[in-house]
């Protein structure tokens, strides 16, 4: 499935695969049959019909093109698609035709076909997820637990960390994205099947036996449960009503897109950021190379930033929200999945340079133990004393392009002291609790 | 070209049209033409080049799909375009493939052929806009100048107003809306052209002499010139560096599909909202018939909510920002297009119920004439007494459920007045100044 | 705390108080005394210092205005604070001056008090949502298990349901938007300690033996453990980096701030949709009275909508994000604030008029039956005669103004039937599982 | 008028006192006198009230903090704000208490006031803006017209450009900012006026005379002009309905918050941006300097993002939307004024140190231009084979850590050229129209 020129950054094969007009409409015919077989379970409809029903509801059956003119037309995509369906019935058996889409309502079908669809999703999201911080990260941390760079504060030069303790938060970011994007997912997974008023008032209300011969319940009750068990749907299959399912389906459809595009750009975002940052420290990029280039394009497919405004809900049944849902939804999920796949392409391309890193620090002079330094001098002159000296220092630094610690080798008759300080300028030596650090959250990275 | 299934409710053929492949790639084709022959007219490249560029650049020419799995690949669509269209002139003139896209770069030829499309929107959104706004509106306004409706105020019922004036407001909002859209339209058309650094540094400083042998700036002046020329832009057409020309190009292209969205949206929407509202009041809508479905249909979708993040610059050219857009911009501006489309449905199904409207007035028993009725008796007892006066009234009202004109004859004593007031519950004598406003809101929409 | 004027609207006297200056204040001091004592007993300051620092650090002591003003100055709130209490310690004890703020920095005690403070909105916000939920809206729901009510469906009359229904979905509503903000501010209670790059540097590396003899851990752990003991913050306390424990922390208050906002608005907003909606159709509401108005009011102060846009991180520390963090938060969790109370305001003031909501029946004419008499027919006529019949009899209700029973008696020849249908137009017959659906919503609002 | 603690870094003392109770209870009591003066010269309340109102409506009068607590309980400032100055007019008159507010509605009131503290804020914003761009920037541009600096592209360096023409972008995205917010401004400032429905009912609809005898109107007519022109409005005044009127009011308003918001901050985001870029290549930045610090506290505070959600509109007065709004329009605005006072503040700073920006330029060994070194080879070969030779040279380039030039030439047999190339890494021989761009840039910057 080609994506199309004005979407072809914007989605992957796999993606276009989900979102495409035989899957969507395969997912339609999937909830129709599913219920149909339900409701005949039930002595709703008779079970030829759900035969029929079931035989008739394959995509290859029906002429897509035309179900999604007929949609703008009608509003909704359910009545086109319970309209061909009952002809296609009709065809192979004329008595079945009337008992298609019984009971229900066309946002039941559209809403429960986006979430069979959004449900493919997890398997898509994981493996990059999976890779990166699984495999990637973890060596990384583990390899690079020695590795100093500059840290960074406001965007400046700050005291050390290690790339050990950048490669281990990167893992937690990613981790703690997928946590969240995977509970809502959870969420997601309701059944919609209330019909008109959210009540399945057209299944009626009276309570009948089951085949074992003992009260189960309404026929809806049943119907939902069978439904539920037909589709395989892991939770939530209460079916219910709209007002009632609706909204945690819509919380939860609408929340697992949010954070699903949110949290798994959430977390190939920082990564993306500190990547496009370090790499320019590197200074001598060299755009013609292809493997940087193909780096590079990662890192910002991976920045990219689409988002999903939350529609209001209106009763049992909203107005002007969810009808441009679908379009929406399945932009945003395609790059949420294209930012994802460039993660895991960066992370493949990615090459660590630990002189570099090294040179940076050096480059700054000492500048960055300046707070270490001043504590040194505190003991013997006093904070306020120590902290003028500092700041005399920094002075003599810019002036002369000298290191901090040449400077206070100079200035050491005002803070009384012998004229070299102890090292202070090791990075080894004031990395603090770095090493814990990049363990605990390698152990429990959420 | 027919929408997809996914998004069925959120274009037009219209709209799928303007964003279909061969659109798209026709339009980087016709900058990188339209490039050449400038190129060429200032002898930056030769005449020869350019004709047999020219003559490659044609859509049709082309595999869109594959430039569209490529573009995944490079990251840009301009880099497999380049390469096809360099191998497509290759085959025809081997010495003019190296003078394709001369002294531009990849982002130049997506930015302007984006541009080239969002062009052919005005046309489409500007005629929903005028026959709503100079058609129906106006005549609903004229018609309707004396027709009485309920005035609202914080969703409840207040003095009335007339449909007339409603429509006039209506006017007035479309045309604000469009205004504002068509004014950002034209400051997005700006042409896109400054190489790697926005400098143009590829073609040269050296000022040259144009064909009349006056010297007529560089050669990047008169290309740029020359490229504005052929392309026939309207305007903005300097084209300038990145910095410089994106900047403003992507204000205006952004604030376009920001405020195109938006605005046009924000024209049907209180209109929408408007119309879905006051429909309630009929209460005994039928939802059988077709013809009010598909008026409600319009109605849903003219609230529908697309919306775009704007995405972030960094120096001459952003990392991540701009290579989602054209994606969002399809779905936010076909999104748009319905909305539109779909307002001028509602507005020919609309039928108004001037009888149905007064019945509204009466329900309300003379409670919305209540301050009315207060300045009344304010000036015999002044307003403090008047005040509990219409206090008391509304309790009594209630509790009654007789009107506020035959309870407060009940209290006239209260009010030392004759038992009857003069006729304070008439909607055509509280109309104070709508007939004025609605004139000259016909007059002056903006 | 008296609320300003421009804020009168948007904060009530309690939560004002939380974000007062004296509030603030005090939390930032109790980061720092807390700090001194961990840091004391794990040997890291002299516990004289500690004990010195514990005792300057009360609000009351300081200015806190003209630490507002430096604050702009400084560009954090930590420096003034930190200069005003090292201040105020040297008075009485000199040389303890010098180990204020020890070995953290500025953002770390701004993120600790901002927390402290988020951590009293569990109180606040929780009362008026257990009264609605618990109280109210449990009442109503059992109390008008049978009370019959239109259904809506966009917006449109659709088939009865009962209020019983609507209050357990209201409370469902609000249960679940409970849920997830409570949970959030479980996250967001992350004790923010790193120092200048998030890795304690300035609290050294070597390990060292508790007073037990045992070692426990390095000097930053145990100041870690120490002072999230001190501050009886119950959970997520390892303290922890930047980059590493402000990631949670902010992605907790963050979101904690953005879903305590959007769902304890998400919880009153279709509650004061619904409520504002169902007001309109008593048509008659009476302006002037004032508990009425002190309830409409209510509901628009539940529909306010505050937003906080998420800031990004950017290494160890960003640029910019945070900076102006505290006024938006406390915008928005104040308006969140007053939604939730304005909500309880409006339950108590609700009155349910069983009569008029069934007067609102009647009014469709039984038009919200017509799927019901459509399945009646089609068991005779088959489902598509059925259809057209319906179709007739909506036109002919229209034009004739007769009952949707009396035009399909008339039209009892074409579906072959005897004069009368079965009752199919009586609401308490057409309420399918609204009742069962009810008491599941009660039992697992969730 | 210190602010708080809490906004201490979102405010200044300047844009606290424009939002502080005194000034907003003085805006309200303007339109209250400027309005019965109004009505008063058009006959529709006596002079006396007028003048008794005027009187009264003095802010010192009133107890603000008694105001604001009871506009919360009132859920307008209106109601609260009426009734004080009805009591305070009764003192001295209690004949014309009762014309207080006379034919106006609470809104109107309360839009109006926020109008005028609006309006106060162009010159606040105005001042900032021009010292940066007609001062700093064009200072700059002139004098760093020479002084080259790499060019990024994707964050990444890329052929030269001057800072020259930088700082005359930063002035034209200064310029263009001020222009949309300065246009916003003009279209905010409407007269609020029009009563309970918007038409002015009160004010009746009979024509009346003038003092000259001739016809000028109604009564309500002659009120908006006389408000307006007592106002000293500049623009919009013709008064009317809350539909008509408050439509562009808000429109106005809300798109001048949001503008003046996002165009002040779009101002000196890209300079912040640039600016905290710039300074991490300087690597050696120095924390502890008091001036650095400033600037860069500037530039954090440039950077932060407030926001403002538009809110929907319901007929003649919306229900929940602009009760919030007063709120979030002072946070949005005092942070605008924060992020333009800080962009002076920065520019003031700002150092610029041109031999460090060629040490840059250096440090690429002449990578960026290798664009240009395959143009001239490919003079000899043919763009295909250059190609070729860029990407080996480059790789080369990374593994010798030799400079471009050197590596080409050592590559010269491949592409049959003398030994050395013409200098093709001289950034000043490779600006393009890099001049010709500033000074069009600065001449029209919009």
């Amino acid at each position: 499935m080609p994506a199309r020129l004005i979407e072809s950054l914007a989605t992957t094969e796999e993606m276009a695969a989900v979102f495409s007009d035989d899957s969507l409409l395969q997912a339609m015919l999937d909830f129709e049959s599913a219920l149909a077989r339900a409701e005949a379970r039930v002595g709703v409809i008779p079970e030829s019909a759900a035969a029929a029903i079931t035989k008739a509801a394959v995509a290859s059956n029906f002429d897509s093109a035309e179900i999604a003119r007929q949609t703008l037309r009608a509003g909704t995509p359910g009545i086109p698609l319970v309209k061909a369906l009952t002809e296609r019935v009709r065809i192979s058996d004329a008595a079945s035709a009337g008992y298609v889409h019984w009971g229900t309502t066309s946002q039941d079908v559209a809403d429960t076909a986006m979430i069979l669809l959004l449900r493919s999703l997890r398997a898509i999201f994981w493996r990059p997820i999976k890779d990166v911080s699984m495999l990637h990260c973890a060596i990384w941390s583990d390899k690079h637990a020695d590795t100093v760079m500059l840290g960074r504060t406001l965007l400046q030069p700050a005291p050390p960390i290690t790339f050990g303790l950048k490669a281990a938060q990167w893992r937690a970011a990613i981790c703690r994205g997928w946590k969240r994007v995977s509970q809502r997912l959870d969420t997601a997974m309701v059944l919609e099947f209330g019909g008109a008023s959210g009540t399945l008032a057209a299944l009626g209300t009276a309570r009948s036996r089951c085949q074992s011969g003992s009260c189960c319940g309404t026929a809806s009750e049943r119907a939902c449960r069978a439904l539920a068990c037909i589709s395989r749907r892991p939770c939530g299959i209460d079916g219910g009503a709209w007002d009632l399912r609706r909204q945690p389906r819509k919380n939860g459809a609408r929340y697992f897109v949010a954070h699903a595009s949110r949290s798994s750009r959430g977390s190939p975002n920082p990564v993306a950021r500190d990547v496009a940052d370090l790499q320019r420290c590197r200074i001598s990029g060299i755009p013609l190379l292809r493997r940087l280039r193909l780096r590079r394009r990662g890192v910002y497919l991976m920045r990219s930033r689409p988002s999903c405004r939350a529609c209001c809900r209106e009763h049992q049944r909203a107005a002007g929200g969810w009808q441009a849902e679908w379009a929406i939804i399945a932009t945003v999920m395609q790059l949420a999945a294209v930012a994802l796949a460039s993660m895991r392409e960066v992370a493949e391309g990615l090459v660590v340079y630990p002189q570099r890193m090294r040179q940076n620090i050096d480059a700054t002079r000492g500048a960055i133990f300046a707070e270490r330094a001043m504590m040194m001098i505190a003991d013997r002159v006093g904070r306020d004393e120590a902290h003028q000296i500092l700041e005399q220092a920094s002075t003599r630094m810019i002036a002369t392009g000298r290191t901090l610690d040449q400077v206070l080798q100079d200035m050491s008759s005002q803070w009384g002291g012998p004229p070299d300080l102890p090292a202070f300028d090791s990075p080894e030596g004031y990395l603090g609790s770095a090493e814990q650090f990049r363990k605990r959250l390698l152990n429990d990275p959420e």
